[in-house]
């Protein structure tokens, strides 16, 4: 017989009653019976119950065992009584009386117990990870994720993908975010980088004369903690093709997302209509550009309604230009008491409020629009914004006035909010949209130029375009949104270097400074390059929706804390002085 | 019709004639024949031959294009003339008149030509990857690689192994060879390291209660430069598994292992049998750890006939105590030419020679024993060693002595150059051999004991082997040898605390030590560690067999050079002075 099992401890049915079998695992819970041990025996696999009483010799070493040691033992398999049948285990028909029994790893007292699942602090987890990763709902969360990026290969694969692995140990690229550097030990004084994504990389494979890459692909930032996000590392989906254009990688992308959402989205539907919806229109119908359409509330510009009318703050600011009112419609929303809530919650988002009209049935039977607004701008526009809204007895709509950019974001808050209080939120779901057309710049508040995505996107209308106002040039960039999160986000790349070189100086870079920053690539266009494009979908991210958790570190096996610290190995720490010396380094004390 | 292409340069054959097709890639070659201009068009997938005339409106374009040019063309299908059929590629039986051309990325003067596949200078190549990589025999090597990556990932997941991802940026873990750092920037002072390999990861995922672990691993040693070797990182199909002994890894691994090399071996057949041969015995046989089992040398003891024979230099050596003679038997090898450049082969690699016999036909007819050595020992003792060898007329034998460790290894690489020279190495196989029973210790040539292999390693009999003398003391840990490389190693773990530190203690590492090294490891197994064991398989290794290749930069998309240096990307570089002041680091000067 094998040295430590003949089965695991999910294997064993009614159908082996009477089979003498070897398990292993780890001790689950202990319960004495008076005279009888019963021991949950877990493993990877599963849980069966053994037991043994004083007439089987292992009983003395039995009674020594506790919660999490590692035992082996021998026995045979029992059908339990009738009424002792656990149907929600596969092994609950059975239980193992012990007649020899092995430790093989004892466990001092735990400072996390791994039965119960009580709730512990973060730091005891993370310091404890391999106690907290026993846990069942933490396990799982790991596996999900293994199967989620097994299945990503997979498709990938089947959609004739190679997957090809580039550098760790690179060149510093910054591309927004701040590098990890790496100091060199046999050039001293220089540094390598951990890259910030395999954005360069990817693009050379294509210059290089691949056809279709991807790479599950580790991504180093070094960001200041946020709670959603790894303050270190995090993985994507790495997806590069040549000789595409952006309806392409839709074409490639969708089966592989909608797939993987389907496989484990458990009882989740996956909605196949994946609408393309441009960025300026995503902005003004869902105030973000990763709408949730689980919600299906659509604002609308509603600002004739208001020009020259009796609600004087409206009136007033559409005498300015870039102005606009846009109204929230929210069905079943009719009372004041919610029309209260949430033009409380619009100024705890930092506006002075949010007006409101809803509609009720009048003292005469008829419809009738009330709230403050509705009163200031009187019936007759009241009922032209219900109609145009479509909008009912027991409805209601919330009204956002002035620059766009100024309440877009509240808005699309306010409208996630409602969607979820009222219910109309379809929690059953995933939908996803592509969202295009983003803008290639934007103006920042001193009204400097820069780019507001990735600044390797070939520009809608290529050299011509970016002769005239940066501000209206888009680019080929997509985001995929699934539920009000950015899952995936890509472009069709800017392979002309003569257009990259305009495409950088209007955000403020001269080419010396291209070429010094991307020189790999720089280099690489001017040995024909082909018209090529991807994407990056974050695999993190995409586990923590599948596994609906809001935690970040519950879908990694050993994460950093909120501090970039790893508790359980005990990193970062101090160097040795001979591994600095190598290194040619000093560490600076602590100026302030 | 799509932008670039409705079909690639790999999918025309007689039966699209007459179509309209538009096709996209690099001018792999272009010929003039006379007004008729033939480009022969690549890309990812094959070659396409298509041509113009001054007839065609694409004529004046198509004169301009240059090698590596990439260009869209649309154009008419046409059967090749019986005669001018090229049966070697797929596209052969057809061309393609062009009647429209784009350019659609040109291309400056090469400093690397594609076509033709001219040798370069490897810094050129490296400086140029991207060019280096169109080359078919570069792409061929890349597209071999992700496909043994695809085929190792398959073979594990339907072994039932989980692909886990441990991290990349962790704590230092001194395992033999030097960590590169990575500074804190939130922790000023302190350092993250890179890891060498995810060692203790995969340990503590068994710990933490999964069972079948696989990753194909990423792993960083800041090494010195060797030819065979990245000077920063390399991959490993890494592997580890709870409740196992030695066996259960190999019954798992064999067919992982056997099954890449039946997939990619080409034309080379792999021997299913896969011999497992204690370590003192391969030392002995084939004078190597990683024996090449396709030379049917094998090394014997022969002692006995050279004890106070005439042969004074052996005769002597043998009354010193721990000395012996090996002999290396050259079937076919019987002629003083050969025998004598073998000599000379031993003297090169440092030692004083290499004693030999050769069996010739005598003047009267019988076997006869040649060569000084012969003389000096006489007809009885050259009889009773060609007995004992099993050899015969045209064979011949040569012979080591001393200490086993003073000529093992020359004897070791001797026996692959006789299998070499006389055509005895089967090249058309790949056999494989499981090296076992490694010693857990060696000593040092001051006496100081230490770890041999891995320090991780359970020793064969435990505690009580831990209490005798340490150089007796085996290991469960083996090393899977194929073809004379070594493509994996690993071992079944010592996974008890007490264990562990006696070992440690043995090689002079106090337990403070060890806890200080291995604290994350140490802390996991005092709560319930469960018996495991692993091993970790070097894919550049395996690729490079496959690929027939010693160069390790034939089989990295993006390799270094053997200075560590990404000559295309420019790493590593200096970094800004803000970069240096955020991480609180100051290079110093050069001392000498």
């Amino acid at each position: 017989m094998h040295a430590f099992r003949s089965h695991t401890c999910a294997d064993l049915s009614a159908a082996n009653a009477g089979e003498t079998v070897r398990l292993a695992g780890w001790v689950h819970r202990v319960r004495d019976h008076g005279g009888v041990l019963f021991i949950d025996l877990r493993d990877h696999y599963g849980m069966t119950q053994v037991l043994c009483d004083g007439d089987s010799p292992a009983f003395k070493t039995m009674e020594k065992v506790r919660s999490e040691w590692v035992i082996r033992i021998d026995g045979t398999v029992k059908l339990r009584d009738e009424s002792l049948i656990n149907p929600k285990i596969p092994t609950g028909e059975i239980e193992v009386y012990v007649r020899d029994i092995e430790i093989l790893g004892e466990a001092e007292e735990l400072p996390l117990p791994v039965f119960g699942e009580l709730e512990y602090p973060e730091e005891t987890r993370l310091s404890y990870r391999f106690l907290d990763l026993r846990r069942e709902s933490l396990h799982d969360k790991m596996i999900l994720r293994s199967n989620v990026v097994k299945s990503m290969r997979k498709r990938m694969w089947d959609a004739d993908f190679n997957e090809f692995q580039t550098p760790i140990i690179t060149a510093s690229s910054p591309e927004g975010a701040r590098d990890f550097l790496v100091p060199s030990r046999l050039h001293p004084g220089k540094f390598y980088a951990l890259p910030q994504a395999p954005q360069q990389f990817k693009q050379l494979i294509m210059v290089g004369g691949f056809d279709k890459y991807f790479q599950i692909a580790p991504c180093f930032r070094d960001e200041d903690p946020r709670a959603d996000r790894s303050p270190t590392d995090f993985y994507q989906l790495d997806v590069e093709m040549s000789f595409v254009e952006q309806e392409d990688i839709f074409n490639v992308m969708q089966p592989v997302i909608q797939g993987v959402f389907e496989e484990f989205g458990d009882d989740r539907t996956v909605d196949p209509n994946w609408p393309r919806i441009p960025y300026a229109e995503a902005m003004l119908k869902y105030g973000s550009d990763k709408p949730d359409l689980r919600n299906p509330i659509e604002m609308q510009v509603v600002s004739d309604h208001f020009r020259d009318s009796g609600f004087a703050i409206f009136a007033k600011l559409l005498e300015q230009d870039g102005t606009e009112i846009r109204a929230i419609p929210a069905p079943t929303g009719g009372s004041r008491k919610f029309c209260d809530r949430m033009n409380k919650f619009a100024q705890e988002q930092g506006l002075p409020g949010m007006g409101y009209i809803f509609w009720r049935k009048g003292e005469d039977g008829s419809l009738e629009g009330a709230g403050p607004l509705a009163k200031n701008i009187g019936p007759e526009r009241t009922e032209a914004i219900r109609a145009q809204l479509g909008l009912g007895e027991g409805d209601a709509a919330f009204f956002l006035g002035g620059a766009p950019s100024s309440f877009e974001g509240v808005a699309g808050r306010a409208r996630n909010v409602i969607g979820e209080e009222l219910g109309l939120t379809d929690k059953t779901k995933f939908k996803f949209a592509w969202v295009v057309d983003f803008p290639m710049y934007e103006e920042d508040d001193e009204g400097k130029i820069d780019f507001s995505h990735n600044p390797f996107s070939m520009p809608q209308g290529g050299m011509e375009a970016l002769e005239g106002d940066p501000l209206q040039v888009k680019g080929y960039q997509y985001d995929l949104a699934c539920n009000g999160y950015e899952i995936l986000s890509g472009a069709i790349r800017n392979h002309k270097l003569e257009t990259m070189y305009k495409a950088f100086e209007i955000a403020g870079y001269p080419a010396s400074e291209v070429e010094k920053r991307f020189g790999g690539m720089v280099k690489a266009f001017k040995y024909g390059a082909p018209p090529h494009g991807g994407c990056a979908a974050g695999i993190d991210r995409i586990v923590m929706i599948l596994a609906d958790t809001a935690n970040i570190r519950e879908v990694i096996m050993f994460p950093m804390n909120q501090r970039a610290e790893d508790l359980m190995m005990g990193a970062p720490s101090e160097p040795m002085n001979e591994q600095l010396r190598e290194l040619r380094l000093r560490v600076l004390p602590q100026e302030d």
